[in-house]
């Protein structure tokens, strides 16, 4: 059996990792993966091939790991986080795609059997470090504009703040994209009051997390790095504080019965 | 220490449950849920005292896990899927927000120390169950008009196809609904081409699990009960088959460098 997995392993603890991630890893003799992440898994990786490609190289992990897979290694894609949100899944599905319509030349990657493994994305870790964000209705937008116009994304952080959608930024920023998230909060700006919560989570769950509760009208892209998740509330979000910290939700519409 | 875990276990199979949320549980005297969701959980639950409380009774689940923390036991409350997402955990820090203004008389509710554990949530479930439909924006819908009311619900279906979100549909029908998934569609089909891939993901990761892919227009609400995840792609979305199955995915704009 020609096997591929593709593996989300969460935001980064290892107590987030599902059981169906880890031995999807075990069961694998070779991993493709941006290095980091394999770091973060520990033992479990201890003699697999790693194969790790560094950062912008997603096209070619994506075909490495379907032509390891097509060899007869059982392969492990790996992301942090879900891999089919914002992550490698759908660049090995595009490229299958692309095989069925004769656009490339490698017939041996259909009859290699995948296994997508969710994980926790970013934004769950985000929302349930700070409360309860995303218990209403909410969408997720990336401010990477390298390969995504930026006039789709204004249409839908436009259409973000129309259906009033809580929402969380991925992407937000990074060392050649810093005037993204600051437009982000103008537009939203125009539907939402400057009060709203805002999240700001970087490095959720590792050793160096750190965790600010702000409101939109401070969101600011000096406090955010590529690192950083971004979450804001919708017009009906609140946050309030307890002895042991602040706290943010949105609430579902069970107020006409509390 | 006065302790209130809440957990969400993640769709169903015990292999998506984390480390993180079993832990929570085995550190619990007091388990707050709906009895089928512990029934899945299987043995880690031997030996807790179970406040099973039917569906509808979310309130005096929220209460009571607050009252039982607050008085010293320590309490996991208990939902499948992510906790935080369309489900209790939001409604536990309502109630604090409440007390925290006066409105409630539960002083000691301030005293009990939470976590919230995130979990696999239905829509990454199905998303993984069949590609990566979830690959780039997107956002989440309950059709459930009990608590929103319709007028905010349809307001939230247009932005949706304004915005061209991909879209997971929750609480898509019940017994005494059954209309909302088709109105739904009836919206979207004024976004997006009627063969935009849907996916109808049933009872996810459990033994009775099935799965369809078919089109907007091919939805209907026949074919969709309260146990059904409705995923719609975006207007980019794509479907493909291949000897293993159908699949579905939404790409993220690499199509150029392809």
């Amino acid at each position: 059996m020609k096997k591929l997995y593709l593996v989300g392993t969460g935001p980064g603890h290892s107590d987030l990792v599902t059981p169906r991630a880890l031995a999807a890893i075990e069961a694998s003799s070779d991993l493709v993966a941006y290095g980091l992440y394999l770091d973060l898994l520990g033992a479990v990786c201890d003699g697999k091939t790693r194969h790790q490609l560094p950062l912008g190289e997603e096209i070619e992990r994506a075909r490495l790991a379907l032509d390891l897979a097509a060899s007869g290694k059982v392969t492990a894609l790996v992301s942090s986080g879900d891999i089919g949100i914002y992550a490698m899944a759908t660049l090995v599905f595009e490229l299958l795609d692309l095989q069925q319509q004769g656009l490339e030349d490698h017939p041996e990657w259909l009859q290699v059997e995948l296994e997508v493994v969710p994980g926790i994305s970013a934004m769950q870790a985000a929302a349930g470090r700070c409360g309860a964000i995303l218990g209403h209705d909410f969408c997720t937008i990336s401010l990477s504009n390298l390969l995504t116009p930026w006039e789709t994304i204004v249409k839908r952080l436009h259409a973000c703040g129309a259906g009033d959608f809580a929402v969380s930024f991925y992407n937000p920023r990074s060392q050649k994209r810093d005037w993204q998230i600051d437009s982000a909060r103008d537009i939203l700006l125009e539907y939402r009051p400057p009060e709203t919560p805002v999240i700001l989570g970087r490095q959720l769950t590792r050793d160096d997390e750190s965790i600010r509760v702000i409101t939109l009208a401070e969101l600011d892209a000096a406090d955010v790095d590529m690192f950083t998740l971004v979450a804001v509330g919708n017009s009906e979000s609140r946050q309030f504080t307890t002895p042991q910290q602040r706290w943010v939700y949105t609430p579902r519409g069970y107020s006409k019965k509390l």
